[in-house]
């Protein structure tokens, strides 16, 4: 697989494929950075993104993970919890990685504060003021911050950060989920008002939570925490949705886009009686897709095999002191 | 005249009055800013705040003066002439005060940039961002602020950081203009929500320009600017609206606010040929706005006293030196 094969496969959405070809073709460095919010306690699905950049890494691209810590304050984290969420995160995402087979010496972790409370940044941030209206910016935070009746000014300065850490963490490259969207639209639209370069955008697809949704920190059944014990594991993964041949739930979506690319060669072993057609071992997910659709296995038996490996994945990642940061984070 | 009524005299409004009256009993030292924004060229109105300074000065208050280049910035000056407006300004307001009789040694000049683009200042202005609404702050910026159909998001800025400069600046008092009421009533409002203390504000009257409305950069002939020559003065001054008996034009309020306490113990001499009744030596705004009631005395004989009087002080500003800055400033 070429680099940009192995740096947009499995993406949902590509701004500027064609930079990118020249950048590749180019063979300077290649910088990208991901950023993530210490907001809520992050779960399964940050694994998406993890994965993703570790084929970034493979491709030889620099990676910095962007621990948002002004832009979770700007989402409505009181100021005096920051620290211990940031702390949180930045202690986790290393582990996470590790577990994905990923020297955490490969990637760089930078702290939003220590990047942005700077002069120059500051003044970016009015001259990009001074060209997006507050439908613009609006628009842009609409996806990502919460926004109740009337905004509050943070929630519309969020987006204008996110664009100017384009430039400020000097990369190529802005790399997030789909729901960034609006956000990358908008740095793409307007760090060239002021004078910068636009950047390429990577979009990873979403994931559906265990019941249906979006995984939303608001509703725990739908996700499955880091530090959530085996039994709390089996018991949500057990109560997920899983009508018999949807092969579109979310099991099936983490199926194919986390577990399947974590047991990279190796095959999911599915646990069965004899008397119901004995063990399965099943080799890629689009053999699991084939076998779900004809109903010739039971989605509970499914689910238990999902739950023993993510139960293998995270226990590689727990520790005590992770589940004493996350107290000091969550538990106020 | 005690200190309170010194620097209370002529004012149109004060918010917190008894925390004035404790401030001058504590003994402590007082200080006081006044911000002003380098746009358009500043005209003889100029003079109203400068000699309400004056009067702060005489009641030993510590004296700042703001030369506030982004919030400039903020409403609309492009960044590129922000450097040579302040240039202006920066070195024509010392001369104002001079004229005045008030040493610049006695004050203290500050650039809004130096002063604001600092790292605990921006966080101060994401703080209070995260408490101030769109509608806050739009409410606040709407009579200083040029708004178009959709505000950009930095016109929602502006008021934050006139509300933070009260802290930063490390002042008791902000004094500024009526137009600025809201803007200051927010500052009260919303530095106590990130766990500032509310400051005094002061407010001096608005004048009405020459042409009857608000003196206006964009209604040349409703204000004199300080770098007009003196037949441009005099052509202004004549063209102005001065209906007979009327004590509320615009050049009554400049002779009011400006003219008279300017003269100081001098009386204001009028000109007339002996036909017309000679002379006259007025020695005070009360004094010439009984005579202008009876309709004894001719607008145009006044006008022509306030145009001397006008030219001579400019004269004691006007120099080879402001023009050449005024010119890199504004003719560009």
């Amino acid at each position: 697989m070429n680099r940009y094969e192995l740096i947009t496969r499995n993406l949902q959405e590509v701004i500027g494929r064609d930079e990118l070809k020249s950048l590749i073709k180019s063979k300077k460095k290649i910088s990208l950075y991901w950023g993530t919010m210490p907001t809520g306690s992050p779960h399964f699905a940050y694994f998406l993104p993890l994965l993703k950049i570790r084929d970034f890494l493979k491709a030889k691209v620099n990676v910095k993970i962007l621990i948002a810590d002004l832009h979770a304050a700007l989402n409505g984290i009181p100021w005096e919890i920051l620290e211990k969420r940031q702390a949180y995160y930045e202690a986790l995402f290393p582990e996470m990685l590790k577990a994905l087979g990923v020297s955490t010496k490969q990637l760089e972790f930078v702290k939003g504060s220590k990047l942005q409370l700077n002069p120059k940044y500051f003044e970016d941030v009015l001259k990009m003021s001074m060209q997006a209206t507050t439908k613009d910016t609006t628009k842009a935070a609409s996806e990502v911050v919460k926004i109740t009746e009337t905004p509050k000014l943070g929630n519309l300065v969020y987006p204008i950060m996110q664009a100017l850490d384009e430039e400020h963490l000097k990369v190529d490259i802005q790399f997030g989920g789909l729901d960034q969207r609006k956000i990358l639209v908008f740095a793409r639209e307007f760090l060239p008002k002021i004078n910068y370069k636009p950047r390429i955008e990577l979009m990873n697809p979403m994931m559906s939570g265990l019941t249906g949704e979006k995984m939303s920190a608001s509703v725990p059944s739908s996700k499955i925490d880091i530090l959530d014990d085996e039994e709390t594991v089996a018991r949500k993964v057990k109560k997920a949705d899983f009508p018999p041949k949807d092969t579109n739930c979310g099991i099936m979506q983490w199926l194919k886009y986390i577990i399947f690319p974590i047991l990279d060669k190796k095959s999911l072993k599915i646990e069965r009686d004899k008397k119901f057609g004995g063990n399965l071992s099943i080799k890629s997910y689009d053999e699991l897709e084939d076998i779900v659709k004809t109903g010739k296995v039971h989605p509970l038996d499914i689910k238990i095999a999902v739950a023993r490996e993510i139960n293998n994945l995270l226990s590689k990642v727990q520790s005590p002191k992770l589940t004493k940061l996350h107290k000091a984070a969550y538990l106020v």
